[in-house]
């Protein structure tokens, strides 16, 4: 499946490729060689933010950016104020993800390629994918993989999380509370991302699950500012997007 | 929950660190720019290997060796013959993980650091989970983070896996049909490990779940003799123990 050579135009000219570059959990040095070699050839370097920030994943990979390469901020409307499952947040995020998806296709048009910066493993719940969707079909795309924000979580949180025959499953806690509690009740380990405003809801789904006393909170994981501790210890409702809770497997174990 | 400072005998003398170095899916420039500098400073590297073969975590990691660093193999025992629910087999290897961890801990206790190597994310399904339960009350542990078996084969097949509220299951291939097929048909994106001599069952439970139709197969992701193909154009049941199976999630995308 993967395309070794670069796309043509009708014309001829030879087109640019778009490489997606997994940065890891936050920690700098987390990321790969590959990741950082790949930076570092990079002429035109695009990332996602929002207005009025650093960007994040601009943040993790600068010190790997070669001098002189020219930077592509793709900035996300400003939709803090829309619910997400509201029709005006999906259209806000769709037009936002065309037109990134034009902007980057424009550049690969001229024969250049650009490198797309990714949070955290790109092919899971990443904004490289909305991309990826679109231009995989008239351009050559490659992909780094790199450590997943959970990964750097368990390793932060020092918590073996799957043993054995234990099965692992992996939600957003964007989920409603009834299919929280019912998953968490019928797998051996668990990691709940995307906390945020959620957190309340979560507590509730964890005590109907039986598993909140085994559970770990996690937040701002690999990065300045980590902070872990026992789910049950946590009292208050803050948990920023980035923040995950771990349920950890207890199976076999010679 | 971090260990800052280095834990002390009795006697005052400084005991070593045993540090537990993710090395990525296999591909040796998925190494971390940490763990290749961690591998790097290390005096003495200890990995798991079986009698007779070239240990794979060795083969990843040997570029980052400082010359002159020693080397501890820590072997399996041959039980290839005994399958794995017997109780021989799971007596054969606490022996080996009991004496592994005292091979481990003897190092440690001559106030001497220990780097052990551990293929993909050291916190799933890994053999370091053993030793640091075994010396993590006794000894300071480091842990970092490496990119998992499973996000190397999502970059490799190319394959987006988790969109927005998508629920991620992940299953070993051990377990019975049954579970495997009721697990499969009740999730969004599923990734099967540790498929080996379990295919054939996989294969049915894929077909009761209705998922094979859209699963990948991927054998060796990012290593040498990498093969990518869909789950159901693969016509034999041969697979290596380190084979996977995805099925991407098709949540929602603005």
């Amino acid at each position: 499946m993967n395309v070794a050579a670069s796309k043509s135009q009708e014309s001829g000219v030879a087109l640019g490729a778009l490489i997606g570059v997994g940065l890891g959990p936050g920690d700098p040095e987390l990321v790969t060689v590959k990741a950082a070699r790949l930076i570092g050839e990079a002429k035109i370097i695009a990332y996602f933010g929002k207005p009025g920030r650093a960007s994040n994943a601009r943040t993790i990979a600068e010190r790997y950016f070669s001098p002189g390469c020219e930077e592509l901020p793709l900035l996300y409307p400003v939709t803090t104020e829309i619910p997400f499952e509201q029709p005006e947040y999906v259209d806000a995020l769709a037009s936002f993800y065309k037109e990134s998806a034009q902007r980057l296709g424009a550049v690969l048009e001229s024969g250049r390629d650009v490198t797309l910066l990714c949070e955290g493993d790109p092919m899971l719940y990443g904004s490289f994918m909305h991309m990826f969707t679109r231009l995989d079909q008239r351009f050559r795309v490659d992909i780094c993989a790199g450590v997943s924000g959970m990964s750097g979580c368990f390793a932060a949180a020092r918590q073996p999380m799957t043993w054995g025959d234990d099965i692992l499953t992996v939600m957003p806690a964007t989920l409603d509370e009834d299919t929280l509690a019912q998953r968490l009740a019928s797998t051996d380990a668990a990691v709940v991302m995307k906390l945020g405003g959620n957190f309340p809801k979560l507590r509730r789904a964890m005590a109907r699950a039986g598993v909140a006393e085994r559970a770990i909170y996690v937040e701002r994981g690999t990065m300045t500012g980590e902070k872990i501790l026992r789910f049950a210890e946590k009292r208050d409702d803050v948990a920023p997007y980035f923040s995950m809770a771990l349920v950890p497997g207890r199976g076999r174990r010679p």
